[in-house]
């Protein structure tokens, strides 16, 4: 089932993707829901962020040849991420599917898409291990970890570099079926491949991130867990349109824009 | 006014303090509210957090000894931050005014607090000026951003130095009239005063964080910024009651528990 979230005449409702259309809902995926009886044509429908979390958390680095890449900018000696610490990003940077990416008039050249696969909680989990973690997952969705690289290298934290409005992409929708392994993730700027790497080539896997953050934390319905990204990307200009796709899973794709252009 | 929320019969409830009880309402300061008519005494309420913020921003370094004293402790030159980079916290690390602050039993005995100034966003904040800000802001309250100093050093991120459940307890309620100038903050240790120092001695000042922020960002009601403390503390134990005072503001006061014991 492939849950999406979208504007409507009656404010934001959730909806569940049938064919070529969103058969809308009252209430929500996470806490019960009856059929409005109304339909909204995909190609229509207005997306938002399949869901806004109560905590948005990050992997950061953690796919082996993006953490190379970051730590030769740094000019450090690469090192891989010895255990699964997790990090964040804010909720105001979120946007949805075919929403535009808003680039600030005084950011840099050098700001940059990042394909990430997202892991939304279903359940609330706390000292679950790993071979729990999957039944506390509503599904997945697809994340666009948008990065101002001088911000980014310069700021003392991730602030504007990558929560500035607009440069969390997350959607079209979460699939409740979707399963990682084998899958690949692609990246399209203006319709050319990108990138293409295996999705689930992560350092430290979904379970693994998860069991271990609740250990000391509890991961409530609807927070959303990026998984990072692989390589490092071309920048992206006003009037660009970037696509990433999850195999299986769906296409998230998003104008860019630059203030003032 | 004073604004608590609490635990009620009827669920999570906001209320006015008037002398030495709590008036409910139904709703919320943030989008109107009626009274309820039912009054709770305040030695007897359960004080949750005063708000579940939308984003959980904090300040970190902003005062200048806690800052010397943090690069004394990684061995590096002290310097004062030169620009107001915001940083973040997870809401699941929230507690109220009288709840326990749970130290994991795996965590070194470095457990600390640090007092902080809170400003609660009132007004959706885009592009403000400085003078503009005071008018966004609901009103003030407190938190204690409990942290674990060995995870602080030694994790790649502050997921659990400062994120674990219960390390963030913030009240014991929203003042809208307080005004940090010329206040003292004020930690007692089991009864004892461990420090006192200028609310408004910040490096960067609430205004300035919140003006520069939203030349980015677009601040929400119920986001929350936390202003950063002065100084070192002590390390907190098992059967500790840690409580700071803002003067004018109240006192948030938490009880410290190892799991475990």
């Amino acid at each position: 089932m492939r849950w999406a979230r979208i504007e409507t005449a009656d404010g934001p409702r959730y909806g569940i993707v049938e064919g070529d259309s969103i058969a809308t809902v009252e209430g929500s995926p996470f806490d019960g829901h009856a059929p409005t009886g109304e339909r909204v044509a995909l190609d229509a429908a207005r997306f938002l962020p399949p869901v806004v979390p109560p905590t948005f958390y990050a992997a950061g680095l953690n796919y082996p040849e993006h953490a190379v890449a970051a730590a030769n900018k740094r000019g450090e000696v690469p090192s891989l991420p010895e255990t699964a610490d997790i990090g964040y990003r804010a909720v105001n940077a979120l946007t949805g599917h075919r929403q535009p990416i808003v680039i600030p008039a005084d950011a840099t050249e050098r700001v940059q898409y990042e394909a990430e696969l997202v892991a939304v909680i279903g359940r609330t989990a706390r000292n679950i291990r790993e071979d729990e973690v999957r039944g506390h997952l509503l599904g997945y969705t697809i994340g666009n970890d948008v990065s101002e690289r001088h911000w980014q290298a310069h700021d003392r934290t991730l602030w504007r570099a990558k929560n500035t409005d607009s440069f969390a992409p997350m959607g079209p929708w979460i699939d409740t079926e979707f399963d990682p392994a084998g899958t690949e993730t692609i990246v399209r700027l203006n319709g050319e491949e990108t990138i293409r790497f295996a999705t689930d080539s992560m350092i430290f896997s979904v379970e693994t991130f998860i069991a271990r953050m609740s250990r000391y934390l509890t991961l409530a319905p609807g927070d959303v867990v990026w998984m990072g990204t692989e390589g490092a990307g071309p920048n992206m200009k006003h009037g660009d349109l970037c696509e990433i796709e999850i195999a299986g899973l769906g296409t998230l794709s998003n104008p860019v824009i630059r203030e003032g252009m």
